[in-house]
């Protein structure tokens, strides 16, 4: 097992983030890619992209050129660049060859792109390895695309993450052509309203209290949501922005919207 | 709103349903549709199918013929059969003619086939709607297919469903081409090796403690299987049956396997 700190390697190595700088990872197995194209994200807002694993192929798809590619590459070719393994055989003519690089052939990383090769066995996921890397490096301000649909296991454990960092100051969402999702505990927070149609609010692992809620189709005040109940789904933001508000609690808010899921 | 159980008229109605007795509930938005028809279902199984809303287009791609069809028929058309209102203002001509019949022009629902309208206002949703029908009806075997991909809410929503029938002597399956996945308390639990290439365990609400494998590829004795942590995913099982036992907790048991999410 490879400790989960071994590729963190501070922000020093990209020189200092600022407070507003904004950090994109991208993982793979999209859910609702093709509506998601279809709508107006402005990647260039994004200072650094982090690709996890076959995120590659997604990043593709969407016009992005990734700055860093890390995984274990076992479900996508290990893309060319400066590599680095993060199990402390680090720069090993013999690990390297051990590892095939096998460029995409219509992807072709430029000068300074990185690649990070996390061991197999290890302790996170891919896609929690890219996130802790975006952390690492001072970014408060990370999107992921992706992880939300598929295995549940894979969903699961990626709303975990949410968890893990919501006692930081990282402001943390998951995005899908179905949804953008993030996870808050108690105080007043604002929501732009978006291309998702609905607005869900569940509790994530407790009642929610004291919630009261403006800019929104359905409004309560002082309410307390209790969790298992599906009373928060399906609400609509109406204004610009909707406000959530509430004193005890976590509560994941999910924009989402109705696709129709083909039958792949 | 509905009282919940106004659409449930018990088990009189179509017979006694002996203990054994299998019903399958299909809903929409089916994930990895198509790895599902590739697989060795037997759909003859099922004594009973109740299609939920714009499941009636997954039964008809699966070839499965309902026996009831339940929602509120705002995401599908109502097909024709034996209609009732679930509203109170069941068989009134005027309340008949303000909900268009639209039957599908592949589906001809034969005689005796029933449809229960749903009022779009409601406590439950159309899965958890289709549920409960089939509980009332006295079946203790119910698989579900569809409902795990998609929006977020509805996902996590229909994992409530499984908790709500976790003290009933049901036995709930949710099902769709990436997982099958159901809820388990403490005690022994058996798991035939099956069509998904991973086994994974999920606390569900709480730390799982006495956690005991055999027939996996990685096996514990007496483990506590601590909520957010991600040790118990990409498991498999290597015997005919995987035994699953624990002595406190709530698990979630979900056979899955990676395919490619297109990009919809």
């Amino acid at each position: 097992m490879t400790k989960m700190c071994e590729y963190l390697d501070g922000s020093a190595k990209n020189g200092a983030v600022s407070a507003g700088s904004r950090c994109l990872v991208v993982v793979g197995g999209v859910q609702g890619l093709r509506a998601l194209c279809a709508d107006s994200w402005d990647f260039s807002t994004y200072e650094l992209v982090i690709c996890g694993d076959s995120g590659q192929d997604v990043a593709r798809t969407l016009g992005i050129n990734p700055d860093v590619y890390i995984g274990d590459f076992d479900s996508s070719p290990r893309p060319a660049g400066q590599t680095e393994f993060a199990d402390g055989r680090t720069r090993s003519p013999e690990t390297l060859a051990a590892v095939p690089i096998t460029t995409p052939s219509d992807a072709v990383p430029g000068d300074g792109v990185e690649v990070i090769v996390l061991p197999v066995a290890k302790e996170v996921t891919d896609s929690e390895a890219a996130v802790d890397l975006a952390y690492s490096r001072g970014y408060r301000h990370i999107d992921v695309i992706g992880g939300l649909g598929g295995r549940l296991d894979h969903t699961l454990g990626n709303l975990g993450i949410l968890a893990k960092y919501a006692h930081t100051p990282a402001r943390l969402r998951w995005i899908d052509g179905y949804n953008m999702v993030s996870l808050v505990g108690p105080g007043t927070h604002t929501v732009p309203r978006n291309d998702y149609h609905y607005f869900g609010l569940i509790p994530f692992d407790g009642d929610v209290q004291g919630l009261t809620l403006a800019g929104t189709r359905y409004l309560v005040e002082d309410f307390t949501l209790v969790r298992g109940s599906t009373r928060g789904v399906s609400n609509e933001i109406t204004a610009q922005c909707a406000t959530v508000s509430f004193t005890s609690g976590r509560l994941l808010m999910a924009s989402s919207r109705d696709l129709q899921i083909s039958g792949q």
